[in-house]
């Protein structure tokens, strides 16, 4: 079946959950949103591009940080309403300067940092 | 410091977006949502337990499939807005009876699927 970017459910603001994987460690590194012509360009630029919720303007990962991420492969779920984008990461993905975003775990009711940032 | 469930960021509907992974490989299995009693009820059962927003219920993942997941650990997002649980998973975690949700990827603009349902 050809793919085509409108086929998947997006949300009430046109926006649809995108889990960032690396390709070598397999590390989930973040979650961030994409609309239709924010997929559209990831694709069609090999450079993943997210849409800022924040900023409502296109977020393409890397730009003014180096720390890019570069579309190894792109993976729809079940639901076709969440997406995986499997990555060659270029330094870190979060932008606490840490590899992964998810840093922080929950241990006996403690938080706990598992990463420190990098120099 | 000290986890408490209340001090993150949920959604207009009280939701966050939760990523599992599998402890073991590595693989992102699922993206589903919890409010904050499923977190709670999530850490103190260990076992993972989601919010269907379609039946607007609990939902503890394998209650009817037997295909559960138990939390191994939970991470927290640099923003306080996401949520990866790594998992024992226990039979398929995706409802179509594969491994994972993200069975289909997008290659040369076709979607192909990489994982067959488990009998």
């Amino acid at each position: 079946m050809s793919f085509d970017p409108a086929n998947l459910r997006y949300n009430a603001a046109g926006l649809i959950p995108v889990i960032a994987q690396d390709e070598t460690t397999g590390e989930v590194l973040m979650m961030a949103w994409m609309n239709q012509d924010a997929l559209r360009q990831t694709i069609e630029s090999g450079r993943v591009t997210y849409w800022s919720r924040s900023r409502q303007a296109f977020w393409i990962k890397g730009e003014s940080s180096g720390n890019t991420q570069a579309l190894s492969d792109l993976r729809i779920d079940c639901d076709r309403d969440c997406l995986l984008v499997v990555v060659r990461q270029i330094g870190p993905a979060c932008h606490t300067n840490r590899r992964s975003c998810f840093y922080t775990a929950v241990r006996d009711t403690q938080e706990v940092e598992l990463l420190t940032a990098e120099s």
